[in-house]
């Protein structure tokens, strides 16, 4: 990961001037600006306006808009209106709509109602695209791009239309050469699903029972590229007309189905979409857990993404929306406690942030997200977030707050191809790579630790003290030997390296090519219900899943399991965990990998969170109690925050390098 | 609401000739004539049996069946038989079928397999109607007419066929007049909705995510007027050549797809179909509710919709088919409990019913409803409930039982539209508008109180000393001012004004045309999960939804929450909660407004309930044991029951007015 | 049942050959040997290896494969390869897939991709089988075919495409000869469902709300009756061409969607495929119950599909496909306890199989059951199950095992019938047939009883001490007779024979032709949902359902509910149970039904089970405790096992006859 460039640390926000007259559009710069804002987010959604007959082009408004906000000393970050074609496009071409699994097709009406895979729609992007770059890529208040908008929101990555058929098919003609290497790869000999030549491929869906998943990974990784296909098209010309400019797009949280490192090559910045509340309330935490974090979000829901997609952006990232107040979408939606905004836009600079933007300027009265709130009351007046994003404002420029993303000693791979696949073969119900994850990475942050969430490739993971791999899905023999050969303790397992890419068991059993690192091999897995257990000694017990292991000559048994089988292996640096650890053993597996690595770590109360930027380390109160975080402080001086650290409250002070 | 002429309250039940041998009718009628019965209701599922090929009419054996009872000393219902529609008539037009929010067609095979807006199928309506009025609407026997048959039962309100989008698009160009006002309306400029002409808009189905909320209101409200339209044609019809017969249709409980209020405006009376426990067992109530109310029902379902089609009917209504015993459809079915039949038409009659009619005469051994108990077996021995309808119909008589409904005190607004909208629009999964109101319903009928439910309309709320208008969606600025005038205590929120009626926010913050009687703002609401409360000082808590409101110089905050916000305000007499109150919480702010409308309450126990018919007090015990009603008699004689009122018992006295 | 002819028991496995190098053949036919397997059944999913092209017969392989198997002293069961249709043979035919019943095409890319009723997948499958019969049908290895796999497996049977309403339509015109007769049997006038002509007649899916329940009954009858019909098609032409071969079919566990004795009339043999954990975590078992036997399986769910099959097939049955380790597709799959392989494998012989045939020889990589085991793992190194195996082999040949299945003194009916009434006509959610008749299976088998599970036929009650009725739907008059004459005490209901087979109320009230046998009438009934009981005095309760029972002058009451109402009721030797019983009751009433039927019990303890072939008693250990058997052994020599029995242990030793 590049270390970043030392950029200020600035706010910013989204904005619709076609929603509001133009005659309000002054007073809102104003306010930006006067609020400690810098850039403006525009023009994502307003297809309609742009171009509200085929070829009748509307730009007037979105250049005085753009000047209006230039004048008032504002930078534009202006997006292609590409989720939302206009409905004279679609009768064009009714056949650009999506269809769903089951076969219906995804119908105008909200939003993102294309197939990433029709040509004739992406040929009247790459329309509407070079217009807008030609007009506005030369503006000075454009400062960078937003390419459409939340690729794959609603579950709109995989397509079953005819075109993503024939697009299927072509890409598999081009992956396997010859029909019969795409018949050993996905066994199709299995029940005769051989076929004789590409063209007999189908989509994998309405199948009787589930259909193969090789088959099936194929399909997603197909579907991956082609949004990143998609995205490519509108970044190429975009770079011809709009020289010097940043080129983002907005993610999601909690979302995997196409391989963001992959699309962000085309990227000069990662950016997300911030709603530490809605999800929460979607997430599969337990209720008291929400309860207890209603107001605030899951402590390290938001950090998680903000190392993930600063490993997508090679260190450069920001938040595009950050929730501002209550928003629609979720179940239930409550309100931000006092000071949670405030939070959050901390927990990102400290992240590394280039920019935190709220979604949105001023509440929207009408359709979908009317109930979705903004730094303004529908009615112009401020909202709650105001103040506490006016205060941030001044607290940055205090602080002179810039980027200063170190590499981290500890790299934990998250890959977007393993959490496909063990969603497409989970083997117990409740096997989600995603959360095994995310429950090393609260482990490593309950810690006090800094990570960085990486892909799983050579440069990702050089120069680390450990590095983990839970369930790493096919790695490359490139990636193993990268590891083997890195020096760092590395944690490995369950599952990892238990398939081939072409979604087969290794060859040799698993972990495969990670056999040798390791000297194990696992003979048998199962799967767990919730409540079965397998107690590993006294130091936890595995759930959801475990192994049985057999251990070569150079392999010692660190842990066993009650029932007599091994459960932590270790050969010289790599240990491998047979199992789904529950949070007890997973703290005790992780204290023994960071001591191996030679890591120390944090003794933090239940809901301090901590993250340094630079020098600057940040502390963070997620819970509902003042905590006294004088140990945490020592005798450094309080730049931000105070050591009896308020509930949503922010302490920053500066650390000696290395400390 | 016109006070009723004063008739005698009547017994009644279902039959269908068709279903049983010629020969078998007469004994029937006996019977039913034996048994106290005055009107039968006949007809409404036979169209294969009156035009079994088409135009080939078989009128001949409903004559008879007509005369036969006719000759017993019994008087017809007589339903038009457009709810079941025959094979060969959905053969000529296939596209008569409504299509399901997926886009399926539901198929022939039950019933109700229409679509209203299928002007080729209203056509055959019209026919068969019209055959029907003019071949029996003079007959002497025919009292009334019963249009179909439960509008709406099994979700077909809504159809999403070919007819639907055409008859929609011409219902938005009546509407808005111009495509633009349609577009501003709806705030489709939000994703690029915007259309540019009214053949370019589509139903709300099948969207990609969920399609605009003023869109799916407005195709509610269509959906509404194709229902009303469709029952008008009969209705029309039916005046040209029946006069003199009162016109019906049978409701249903806990069904707001249509506006009630709106289609009654073409009916002499209304009628519902009450089914205790099926609406038990399907009811959100928990397990221990469900379990110790078995065999009875929600002791205040029945009494809520009876007061919601008495408003419908503008006083004239009645119940049509009344539950004798197991149902066939919910869940789980038990028997009603010993007395639970008679219970429940006393319940009605207390209501101001004008008859109650079982459903069914016998239990049909065959077909969809086998399983569904009649007044007799299968095998035409009476059945359980046969021995308490005898004892009902000689209680009446001795009672002089006559429909004596007075206008209540208080009036609980209930509105279709604001149901619909709180459905498209939760924001908290659980904000359900319908179990906002019954709360209501329930804490004053709890409390001993006659309750009329009522629209939004200044005639309806006129002359009450008490008004209550919890989540009122959309109130017109000519109600507004009613209430304002009206000189009673009124009782608003939460939600109420919050949107104008094109679906947007108030312009000037909730809760809008509101705004000046109370003198508030709702600044930002939120919606709380399960588990998440607010408490009110030791007054109750809110759950689900609270909001943040900011009090003008005339308000008062009565209430406040323990976070510092105000929970409850006044102005003058005009209350406003912000909040769905708890169980608690409800009781205690009912009592202030009841107290500043000087509306004294009683003292019931938990199982018991009060009505007033004219002079007559009924008293009912919904509960398992023998309760003490003395203290709730005073020194009246009982014309009905005992002062230790048993299980399922009913008491009835004499009171002074006005006590 | 057929006294079955001694044959010796054996062992087997299903193997793939196309999934392998044929290099690797002999050696695992040589291993498969040293085992002491018997059977190898192949080819039954390679059609495409078959056929690879329309015409292109490709039989060399599998001649080679079988000559290798035979080379090694194994015989062979060769499926048929129909489950399987290639894509080539889908493209010709496209219209050949099942339409599922919400009207989509179950398309190509798994298994079991067609509809029963296609004419021309069913020429195709002629031809097939046709071709593989003469090639194969006279080699010497071939000892048994097998006709496709798992018929109906992944919801199958029922099929509405075009292909099964002309068929549908043309069964109905079959049964019933007039429309008239059709009309009047599903009681169509109901909701004026009547049809004119059978072309008018459709398939029941898709309606508005449930379809008549006796047009579902018979749709299902029509399916099951394709199903027999597409099997026999295979049967008859295997017989012309592989004489002196036994023909059998794999069929499923709890798997009831066709009439199994109807479709084994055609076969020599009926096997099934045992997955004792995949089923138990399907089940409707309670979480505890689930937990416990995680890693062995529900203790009489297997015996009971044992006595099953044993019926369907006459007296002759195996297990085709016996779990050999942890399986792919259920909710979740652990590993079988030590010892698990072996309990199932003897409770199989114990019960009279055959054969026990693992699924599958070698686990593997590749495809849809990557993760189900088998006896070798994927790289040919022994699993766990093969020493288990290894152990079987040797203690059969010790035992001289054989087949000496007697007829049981008690029949318990299970009916395919019943199975369907009850399922589209539950009445209350938790109504199911197979639950209730489990319940009564596993309360005979905890008191240690040998069963049959027999169909309603006169033959198959014959000769009995006792015969159990639960539920029975539509019993014939031939068999109520044989009923009365049988000498046999009786125990029947709840439900029996309240229906005709016309699925109409039976018109003397149920229990309609079983009403002079108990002297009794069922006037009403009830569903309860959990949590309702009604208390039978001290002996239990009853759940569920319960019915309200009028008694002849020979008809005494034996038990009443609390509410004073009969609940089990005594004529002779025929007993009636009114309602569904609790543990605690069913096993109250069956001791005294068993001490009238003269029929000692055992005193078995919780996790034990006892099985008798011939003299041989065996008794199994499904607890994870070891247990003190010697009361159950008394003097007896063991042949196997121990007094302590072990977790998972098999115990056996010869009893006198009778004892």
């Amino acid at each position: 990961m590049t270390v970043s460039p030392m950029k200020s640390q600035t706010l910013g926000v989204c904005y619709y001037p076609e929603h509001w007259p133009p005659s309000r559009w002054a007073e809102d710069a104003a306010m930006m600006k006067a609020l400690g804002l810098t850039f403006v987010r525009i023009g994502e959604f307003s297809w309609s306006r742009l171009e509200p007959a085929p070829g009748v082009y509307e730009f007037d408004w979105l250049l005085r808009a753009i000047d209006v906000l230039h004048a008032a000393g504002l930078k534009i970050v202006l997006g292609t209106p590409t989720a939302t074609p206009p409905k004279w496009l679609v009768d064009k071409m009714p056949d650009m709509l999506a269809l769903d699994a089951q076969g219906r097709p995804r119908a105008f009406g909200s939003r993102r109602h294309y197939c990433f895979s029709h040509e004739g729609y992406a040929r009247e992007c790459d329309r509407i695209v070079e217009r807008l770059a030609k007009a506005f890529g030369s503006h000075p208040a454009v400062a960078a791009w937003q390419t459409d908008n939340e690729f794959g929101c609603h579950d709109t990555v995989e397509s079953y239309s005819d075109a993503a058929r024939e697009a299927f098919r072509k890409w598999c003609a081009a992956k396997y050469g010859a029909v019969d290497a795409l018949n050993k790869a996905w066994g199709n000999v299995f029940w005769s699903m051989e076929v004789q030549s590409f063209d007999e491929i189908e989509l994998p869906n309405l199948t009787v029972t589930e259909a193969n998943p090789s088959h099936l990974l194929d399909f997603q990784r197909f579907s991956s590229d082609q949004v990143a296909a998609f995205n490519r098209r509108q970044t190429e010309i975009i770079r011809r007309h709009s020289q010097g400019r940043d080129i983002l797009h907005n993610f999601m949280g909690a979302f995997f189905a196409f391989d963001h490192y992959a699309l962000s090559k085309d990227l000069d910045v990662a950016a997300w979409d911030s709603y530490p509340l809605g999800f929460l309330e979607r997430s599969p935490n337990d209720e008291a857990f929400k309860l207890r974090y209603m107001r605030v979000g899951d402590p390290d829901f938001q950090a998680f993404h903000h190392d993930l997609y600063r490993a997508c952006g090679n260190g450069r990232w920001q938040v595009m929306e950050q929730q501002p107040g209550a928003v629609n979408w979720a179940p239930w939606n409550p309100a931000p406690a006092k000071g949670a905004v405030r939070l959050w836009t901390f927990e990102a600079f400290a992240a590394g942030a280039e920019t935190v933007s709220y979604f949105r300027w001023r509440q929207a009265p009408f359709a979908q997200e009317q109930m979705h709130e903004g730094l303004l009351l529908p009615n112009s007046e401020p909202n709650a977030a105001y103040d506490e994003v006016a205060q941030v404002s001044k607290e940055l420029a205090a602080l002179g707050a810039r980027v200063e993303t170190a590499r981290a000693p500890i790299a934990l791979i998250f890959d977007y191809e393993s959490a496909w696949a063990w969603r497409l073969e989970p083997q117990g119900e409740n096997f989600s790579y995603p959360e095994l994850v995310f429950a090393y990475y609260r482990a490593l942050r309950r810690a006090g630790l800094s990570i960085d969430l990486v892909p799983p490739t050579a440069e990702a993971i050089a120069d680390r003290k450990l590095i983990l791999a839970p369930a790493l899905f096919a790695p490359s023999r490139a990636f193993v030997d990268a590891l083997a050969a890195s020096g760092a303790t590395t944690l490995i397992g369950p599952r990892a390296g238990s398939k081939t890419a072409d979604f087969q068991i290794a060859p040799d059993l698993p972990p495969g090519v990670l056999g040798d690192l390791l000297d194990i091999r696992v003979q048998r897995v199962e799967s767990l219900r919730p409540g079965a257990e397998i107690a590993i000694g006294d130091d936890g017990a595995f759930e959801r899943w475990r192994e049985f292991v057999q251990t070569g000559a150079n392999a010692s048994i660190e842990l066993s399991s009650i029932d007599g089988a091994a459960a932590l292996t270790r050969r010289g640096d790599a240990f491998y965990l047979a199992g789904w650890p529950d949070e007890a053993l997973l703290k005790n597996v992780l204290r023994r990998a960071l001591a191996a690595a030679d890591i120390p770590v944090l003794d933090l109360p239940e809901d301090i969170r901590v993250r340094d930027n630079g020098t600057m380390r940040y502390l963070f109160n997620y819970g509902p109690d003042a905590t006294d975080i004088s140990a945490l402080v020592g005798d450094a001086k309080l730049l931000l925050g105070d050591r009896l650290i308020e509930a949503c409250g922010v302490a920053a002070f500066n650390v000696a390098p290395g400390s």
